[in-house]
């Protein structure tokens, strides 16, 4: 199924933006040495080290599964837990391939607007030093959030030093880490190393890449040998130069900044527009570039016959609306309308 | 480190095939549904049906270990064994991901020319019913082997029924079906599914894709859930019109076919060029897009300050060098006139 | 850490019944076939047969973590989830073995009494077809829970009708089915297999023997190829007989139900000598051998001094005393003045 | 099937020695905590610390393969391979445990006597350093071998030496070391720790225990976290003091040597009295309990209708006979006579 009309599915319904795409052609010439080890992988890499600090190890991966899963297995044993939120992609949207690759108990900390708290890790602490239990060893945040929320730098800054002072690390999986630096006005590295963060998982996918995501250790010993690890999660592309375009083209000029704002704007300006219906109910601050709204029933499906987009949670009648470096004003107008009218 | 100068190292060092990117670019319009449910994949796997028979199913993944793996841990329990040649990608070059994803055995069975014979494996049938032993499950081939050299539709078909008569399943690793086809002048299906072969991971990206593997199912039973191992094993590309349009450039008009007769043809024109000169001992048959060579250290030493490429057994001094769907006469000139110079 | 007086921390702190001792050491003569060829393990296998249906298939296994993992393993594929209570030992106390062995999701559905219901497991249902999400496949519950607490057979009965209306499998973990028999006075085999559960992990161990625990199919298919399972899974014991003669012990006359009847009125008798102490607060019924209760966290250091037994709730100063096969009514009496001691 | 004959299948077939049986008796009494924490097992670690040093640590395992899968799944991660013997039990008798548990890849190397020599190992060295390919990390040796034969200790040292020197593991598989260190004259300490081990398998059972196994860690460094690893590997067991009662017999006086010598003698006499056969081929040193020969095939089937033992290597009329801690003389008496008789 494909739509001539904007998709408000998902980020990754957009196409790639004509940057990253012209990237990839222009990095389509000639013979390269496979794997990783030839010009613009290098250049990609340098970029991260410019963004995120030189005392970073990077590591380029096809899915975003793919760096949370493998960055995850290698940090932690099969004995360990991984402490997330129970709306985190990592729990919900990898069929599994946490606990397949790992090993590892996820723990799962309810969460209203997908962002979890310290004092929610406490109890979990208990487990430490007993044999029956799995042992906690990662604290996942996702930022921005499933939910479109974003953490503040100090609230993972605070995770960061719990995380620390029990001895366990920080991944953060930043499938969508551009879109809240944009929303907190903050760099890349300010709302991720430089708080505390261990690892991060880097997407540039949702921002208008074709499929470009990166693995980031801050903590360099926990990269050490990864390169195997990423083999063996079947990770590794042959013809890597076209993920490193893809991130040479995003971190050209503002690209990624740019993809992100506009994705958020976009949001923005679709809250704004419906929040004065009284039989719409926006659930989740407005952040990034989700809206998470409830609905009529008869409304939603009405409007899915025009529009793609994926109910959230059936039982609440809540759906999401996700915009993308390529919403335009106009496909919000439109979207507008299709909502007044299914509203009736 | 790239070159100005053709590689010989791999297939996989050449850039992507203007049609195919051509085609990608072409997919590059608008918002489509991610996760397979577009036009572009629904018209792939048509292309698919058309080659392989309608009674197949098919799966797209990202890399040919993705889809060697995550095809074998479907068919198999983790208490089974895997058959194949000691030369197996499978084996030697995906750094234990068969392992580690299907918890199997693997049992190598020695080949000087990368093909086994069913009479190689009747020793490790002893096993079967023995509880203190790995069961033999699916014996894997290549096609083309990692040495070049194709599987006679006949041996192919003597496994298959080795296969069946034992129960066990048939996988054809097919990173190089299209030079094996090429070489044999016999269509994709006569060399897989027409001779036996339950499972097949068939490859385009070193046929002069960017990424593009799919498991062919011609056991359709086998295939039920796969699309939950693909997920978990981190194979899902989200944006998949972009490995589905590589596909349907491929298979548009004869491009796959021309492909891999190009390098196939530069590979025979290599070795006849070579043939004559004493030093050099070209150790396997020129069936598909590689050449093996033993020629002398210093010599090898010599032409790589030139050319890249693999030695392929440090102990014999010998080399690997690989021609792809890019290389022209006048690359050869070239390489030929590089190795007689290093040879002195 | 030995005890001269009763241990109330667990039913596994008693030594093995004198019948069972003896029953292996008459199985101590002379040489016998290893790994369960042998008589003693015929013999059992046919009581197992007597009392649960002979259409059944049962394996000895070595912990009850094992089988219950084992089982699980065998049932699933790694995309597959497990359904169980947020109090199960499966979640809580085999340290992840159940993640690492089968690659699934624990679904852990909130519970106060250890019981779950059907109704907590519809949402999860909504998963069953995405790709994105480990696919439910096996509900299961543990007979006695381990608050001490047994499921009605009509309550196993709707779970199971439940399960099989969804397609999936029910797993019961008896590891203190015994007990759950004896309070409900029914047979082994009516709360087990005649009420609709298709794997039982059955517990010996907690019930006077060494180390017996069996897995036990009612669903004949499932048990196929279990016995690579088995061994792959590190629970094959070579020598067997000492296993079997455990059963044979514990089947022979009523030993089994005699254990677990002394068990569950040890509780019982605890439970009413302290019910009238205003500061206990006993938190879950007395069905089995466990009493749970809260009482001020000095009283519990004081008591702890003279008895081992374990906090289960730090948070809620609540511990568990379990009783066993061997719990005298002298034994309560001695543990219920000390507890008044420890009270002031 | 049992026999009344004393069983040269294996040394798993004799029944528990009287002196362990005893010892587990006398730990029978009493409750004592689970898992480990009771005198009897502060007592068996303080005899592993007496024979084999105190700067070990030592943990008690249920079953041979678990304590090989789970030490060397502890002291690897997935992407290592692990060298051993085509001979192995690792590699041929634990039913695949190895591959799923640690996700490595086995190296086999082949060995006509089930030992392996470092210059064997050489050339997987040269996997070192390449992201393909999986990454050698422990070399495991069986001491005794499968077949009978025994490292001496420079042998030994020279694997270590070499392990060592390139950054591998040594483990050895100890399930009959005590005949090793019979035939060898030398303590346990001596042909293991001392000579270079990083890791041993240290077997009980098939020395006259019912189930007792351990693992016994020289570098201290790799045994962290192991409790957890053994949990979650089933290896666990609750009641405890009955492994360590076993250990504490055999490790009182002399019996585990005079246990192993016995065996080993019983060996030595039965190749003795049939080596001047002339149909008879002796093909295996007999330095420990295990007499490996050829015979003819007639032979071989009348002689198994009196006694069970098991064909080694089928297409060679190959036949393994062990003898063990009670097999005496006039055993052989009368399987030397049946084995006369059935050559006709």
């Amino acid at each position: 199924m494909s739509h001539s009309l904007k998709s408000f599915a998902s980020d990754n319904n957009a196409p790639v933006h004509d940057a990253i795409f012209q990237a990839m052609m222009d990095a389509n010439r000639g013979d390269v040495i496979g794997y990783g080890d030839d010009l613009h992988t290098l250049a990609a890499e340098k970029r991260f080290k410019e963004i995120f600090g030189k005392y970073i190890r990077v590591f380029f991966m096809l899915t975003g599964t793919g760096a949370n899963v493998a960055g995850l297995s290698h940090i932690t044993r099969p004995y360990h837990a991984i402490v997330c939120s129970d709306k985190a992609h990592l729990e919900n949207d990898e069929c599994g391939a946490p606990e397949k690759m790992t090993g590892c108990k996820l723990i799962r900390l309810p969460s209203e607007d997908g962002k979890i708290r310290p004092v929610q890790i406490i109890p979990h602490l208990d487990s430490i030093g007993f044999q029956h239990h799995s042992q906690p060893k990662v604290v996942s945040i996702t930022q921005a959030t499933e939910l479109g929320t974003v953490y503040q730098p100090d609230e993972i800054r605070e995770i960061a030093g719990f995380a620390r002072k029990h001895n366990l690390y920080l991944h953060m999986d930043g499938a969508r880490i551009a879109n809240a630096a944009a929303s907190l006005d903050l760099s890349l590295a300010e709302i991720s190393g430089a708080a505390g963060v261990d690892l991060l998982s880097f997407g540039g996918t949702k921002n208008g890449a074709m499929a470009a995501e990166a693995l980031v250790f801050f903590n360099q010993d926990l990269a050490d040998e990864f390169e195997y690890t990423r083999k063996q999660s079947m990770q590794l592309m042959s013809k890597m130069r076209y993920i490193s375009a893809q991130f040479n083209a995003l971190f050209s000029g503002n690209l990624w900044i740019e993809n992100a704002r506009n994705a958020n704007n976009m949001a923005k300006i679709l809250a704004e527009r419906i929040e004065g219906i009284s039989s719409i109910k926006i659930t989740q601050k407005v952040e990034t570039n989700g809206v998470f709204a409830i609905l009529p029933k008869e409304a939603i499906e009405k409007l899915r016959r025009k529009y793609f987009f994926y109910t959230w949670d059936v039982r609440k009648n809540e759906v999401r609306w996700m915009t993308s470096y390529n919403t335009t004003e106009k496909d919000i107008d439109g979207f507008v309308e299709a909502i007044r009218e299914a509203l009736g």
